[in-house]
């Protein structure tokens, strides 16, 4: 296999096998965030003078054209080459010779690969917040159509109170709104440029980093170069904790699925072609979406984990570990993204049971209405709590079950207009126009 | 023990020592946020007719009075009294009757304990930011001081190019700038409120939810209520992951630390009276306050995991086991700060040594700065970085140790200014200010 | 604080502070372990000549009385002194002078705790034998007792074939003696002899390691001195690593019961007095037992992943953190015993609800039966499940609700006695006693 | 595609694609055990009336045909056939026609999946205990061979005391005989048959369990049905405890090389084509193989905190996500083969470097052995102590480097024979012979 760094030793093939991994595998997926990078770089080179203008228009040129076979899934990491970047600069140099191969000039492989992973990782999670957001108006939707369907609410899984299907949904949708600080805080982490830290430790050539910032539509730099290696590993545990955010929502969603889907509750039900059946029993109508949902998102909960383990108590500077955390990351992605379409998915062709409170089981989710209505009506409240305790031990307990919640946020008055401005709000600030401009005008 | 809830049969001892476990001791922390609740929620129940202006009155009154004694340290949850809502319940009627009794009116103990919850969390994120800013002042000062110090940069561990006592400590700075944008997500989420959500489904009181909103100075609603009830375990995951990352940077300082404390590096040493010594070894100068530093903040790095293990597959509603999560997160706080109260009195007291360059196992830091010149001087790279390793392969490189980085973030070009702006700009999202005058308005 | 290693500098108190901790507190449970290490040391010392018969005499008789103390109480870690063991040194030179000192030679503080630690883990994990014994033990007895009472068995938490309660219980019997394979996997690694590393690598003294070996009742030694260090951490996460599986195996019981007692379910229930109200609403008789046992044990099962997390990527050789491992596994030990002891006690309250399978939901349980009892009569399989199908599609189910299970481990042949066999063929691999006997005659 | 349960209704290709996930690369390496335990069960069913014995004949010729087909790699599974079992059963029907379909009789998936489970784990245990043992024995030599080489020793990371190549290859070998009992703990949890064990309940076939554990060279049965189905989960959760115990000492193995390899410590070194180069600096050699071996045994540490995460708080009985802990499991296995085959295959070529201790940094290791010294000779430990403390601080320390340590475990006396026998004493509890006898049985 061919590597920029090969000198005269052949590196033993099992070592090679061992250390090189499935890099292939994940660097295809950074393929087009590379060439970004190039174009970027050169660029730069050339206006500090390491390339000459002929040098640059051979190479945008041709980096233009492999960008566009990237998009066009015309491109492969071939047999015998390492990884992305030297397949790139392989296709450069066959195409327009020695020109190609100065855009390593003033870059370590360390940064390329740093450029890479931000663009990526920036990439990828604008595609979540636009799952979430999908989804997020999806729950709005039901919230208010659904808004009258009272539903037993638990507490220690006991018959509590009232709730509603109002309630149910919005709540999994405020969530959500919540859980995309957490995406916005690790975006913004993520997108700030760290092209330029060489090894870690910069260089001696004049870059210009802060013009690769605004060609590659970063938010700043990532200034410090120490710092900007010590990103690696701390950008990936930090988008593995906001996704695995959304994962718990999702996860808690799918629990709160496969309980009420079982015949002991029967508050939800699907068409069962979107169910599973049984090898065994005929009538089984398994809720294997939500099962396996909840089980990749508490896989997902679990991988900031796992990134710690793998970065805890290394000293300062890389190592070479760190290319493991592509396993980790990259696959997270997708399948939140997936867990966020099929959540939306399922959710399009729910049916929703009324009457569900009309069951006697569920008559002391009252008790506390009754309560309150005797305290509205002037009975001190300790007087009236312990006389439905009374009613209730005695059998006596016959309660009006109509609901009149009122305040902010309650059975009447979801408030959902407020959960969607605040979801808005948070969804601003994510300016991907800005990036997305930059973008193109690299590119075209 | 005497419990609000408790009707005629007495729970078995043993249930209740075993469920109630150490609430009482991690209640006192939450005291004097109970009694900002409780005021803001009396001065509510006042507006919509739940509480005659004369109970407020007695009850405002007596409440700022407890407020004051807890502040003064003269506070305790007497033996036989379950938790601190019972105890200031208990203060409170004690003093002033049956007036006392109706601060419970529209309130469940759910939203109580998650007001106290909130509104303790804010506190600790507050003065968590404060240890933050300083540790960050800190090592700013000290890449400054130090800038043109040189010191061995590693990758591998390998010895590979010049870096600076400058570079390192200033890598530090920006990782704690870019660790302030978890935890102004978390105070974020955390400054919402969630009273009136009663036990998770709200009430049929025409509760004014907006009202406490602005009395406690939150920033919004927690509106949905079956959310706001989700909270519970979430919000506590969140934080944790926001310390988890300051923490990650202090425990990767401390490793490199000990590393650099080591007679193998030698690059740093402490006074005598900061390092600790051996029962057996006289000549020991151990680098203990690291490596406690370093444990505490791993641990902390776990934290958000045994949070999600304890929060994961629980349907929605809430659950008694929320209540154990103030055992891990209550002592994250100070555990936290008094890391970074550590790491910036050590920093301190750092002895840097200079000249380290000088010993000539790190000649070869000077490879890619001869390599680069070289280029700089017209050599293709791949011309130069063969001519180098030929010169070292055979023992005949004799770099010149001069260091000439200039581009941003590099040896030469530090840019803390930049880095110092980066963190005022997240500083400033907090508005610290204007929760302390809403709670000043509170309990004056 | 007076420490054994001081000499002329005066730690700074903040740093002694941050360092110490909290381990005066755990210290003081260590405190009768290490008076035992001691008498086995000494007697050592004495046969190789570094200690003579007469003081050995003095030493014996004084650390056997401290050990008495330490047995009633009598015992604290004075104000000032730093550890159990400077304090034990304290008393000794306190009552019989210089003598007392001599009991530090050919000892490092480092093997003086790691033995103190063997030797306390190694009792423990004897106290959690004993707990699960007892525990196991009710649960086959309800087994036997319930084993024609029927229960709906679930999949997918779908209705799906007959269960009883004999299999429940019996159930939990088995997963307790598989998890007793791991206790005693732990138990092995425990119970071998660090003393006489030193401080990790050995000393020039002619130590009689077997001897202590012996005198300590440990099965064997940790040879390797190097070895015997790396053991600090490593025992304590496969300590934790055994518990962790008791633990899900209660916390799963726990889920079920908190599932089983809900109104949804109605399977069990308990003496009222067993559980707990509500403050806001009269009928509810909350599950806490079983929700806070829910969360100590995935609390313990995230534990082996802290511990982990604290001592990964640590060179060879003792770390100063490695004493913050006492915080975390010394409470899981009392954790563990108090949820093993109350799921004994609940368990021996708990009420079965008979009949369950009346209700017309759990009909569709009997499907498989049905079909089964097809093939037994010579129905091609696939044709009689197919019937059996479309009989409950068409509304034509009317199953026979006979349970007659025969084979090994099935409702009608639980197999206890050979569950309780298994159970007992690990326990008999503890030999508790030879070590029972060892320290008996180190102390009488 | 087609499934054994499908009636009339098509499943929703998305919900196909997201449930069935990557099952199908997954199932082809439980093939083999698929055959086995189908050989198993038809010669169970023909014992008990349930299949005719020229049947049985046609099934076993047919199987043991597959067997050898997948065991020369000529098995797929087809495109449109949903897992292994129904591949296997669709080559059978094809082959032999309806017989073929029989083999299904008295199983459900559930019991089938679950005793492929343990048959495959069972045979990959097997193949890690050989990988240990290869490595303990290699450095069981290289502490042979190199018990002369002093090496200093490290405690906080401070130069300590004298120690050996001996006792560092030889530590890490007795770390794998601990390591060992908890594979073995492992083992005989997974040696346990849960065929006919149906969907977790049992089934009213009268099954003879106690055979197909008999020809499967299983050592018991899961007896209780509910446990054999609870043991899904849980036995992959104590499969990855014991791999990741390998994995820590593997991963600290690595770290102390990659520390020792480096300029600094330069106590190791590797032929240059084991080492890997720098694409920027021309002179590094770096020690890949370990670093990514360190990050791979790091994941490992973390995998049994991912299956708990995904089974906690999951009541009883089967629920789908179970089938997802094939991704996370079935790779470890293959992870921890490679990465104990390359330690074993670095070892193999490590050279050590001699002479290290005459390097005057390392003169204070010698501070202890001259306190031992005075006090062999009859100084009190406390003056001694005292005196060389003196020494060092006035700069008249000038030890004696002869080192004479002769106890069990220490340089002189590295006990290897004793830690070799404690490894053969676990490996022989293993009994492969017997099943592997079972196997040859089955399938000839």
């Amino acid at each position: 296999m061919s590597k920029l760094w090969q000198k005269t030793t052949n590196v033993n093939e099992l070592v090679e096998s061992f250390t090189v991994g499935r890099d292939r595998e994940f660097d295809r997926q950074m393929a087009a965030f590379d060439v970004l990078g190039s174009l970027a770089h050169t660029q730069m080179l050339q206006t500090i003078g390491l390339m000459s203008a002929e040098d640059l228009d051979l190479v945008q040129r041709e980096l233009k054209s492999i960008y566009a076979e990237i998009q066009a899934d015309n491109f492969e990491i071939e047999a015998g080459v390492e990884d992305v970047h030297s397949q790139v600069e392989l296709l450069l140099t066959r195409r327009i010779g020695d020109a190609g191969k100065k855009i390593h000039s003033g870059r370590s492989r360390n940064d390329q690969v740093l450029v890479d992973l931000k663009l990526f990782f920036r990439d990828e999670l604008q595609q979540v917040v636009a799952e979430i957001e999908e989804l997020f108006n999806q729950l709005i939707e039901l919230s208010n159509k659904y808004k009258d369907v009272l539903l037993p609410g638990y507490t220690h899984l006991q018959v509590a109170m009232p709730s509603s299907f109002g309630l149910w949904f919005g709540a999994y949708a405020e969530s959500l709104a919540d859980d995309m600080e957490l995406i916005l805080a690790a975006y913004k982490i993520t997108n700030k440029n760290p092209l330029g830290s060489a090894a870690g430790y910069g260089s001696s050539f004049p870059l210009n980093r802060t013009l690769t910032t605004q060609l590659l539509g970063f938010e700043a730099l990532n200034y410090n170069v120490v710092y900007a290696q010590m990103g690696r590993g701390k950008t990936e545990r930090i988008i593995a904790q906001a996704l695995s955010s959304v994962a718990a929502t999702l996860a808690r969603m799918a629990m709160d699925q496969t309980l009420y889907l079982s015949q002991n509750f029967a508050f939800v039900s699907y068409p069962e072609n979107l169910t599973t059946g049984s090898s065994i029993m005929p009538h089984k109508k398994n809720p294997d979406v939500w099962e396996i949902m909840r089980g990749k998102c508490n896989r997902l909960q679990a991988l900031p984990n796992d990134i710690a383990m793998m970065t805890t108590n290394l000293p300062s500077g890389y190592h070479r570990e760190m290319q493991l955390l592509k396993e980790l990351l990259f696959p997270a992605f997708a399948e939140l993204k997936s867990c966020l379409h099929m959540a939306n998915f399922m959710l399009q062709h729910i049916d929703v049971k009324t009457n569900i409170l009309d069951d006697s089981k569920y008559a002391y989710l009252f008790s506390v209405e009754e309560v309150n209505r005797q305290v509205l009506n002037g009975v001190p409240f300790r007087d009236a709590y312990k006389q439905v305790g009374l009613d209730i031990e005695q059998g006596n307990f016959n309660p009006d079950k109509t609901v009149n919640h009122t305040h902010e946020g309650s059975i009447g008055n979801l408030g959902n207009e407020y959960i969607t401005a605040a979801m808005d709000t948070v969804l601003q600030q994510f300016k991907f126009d800005k990036t997305a401009e930059a973008i193109e005008r690299l590119v075209s």
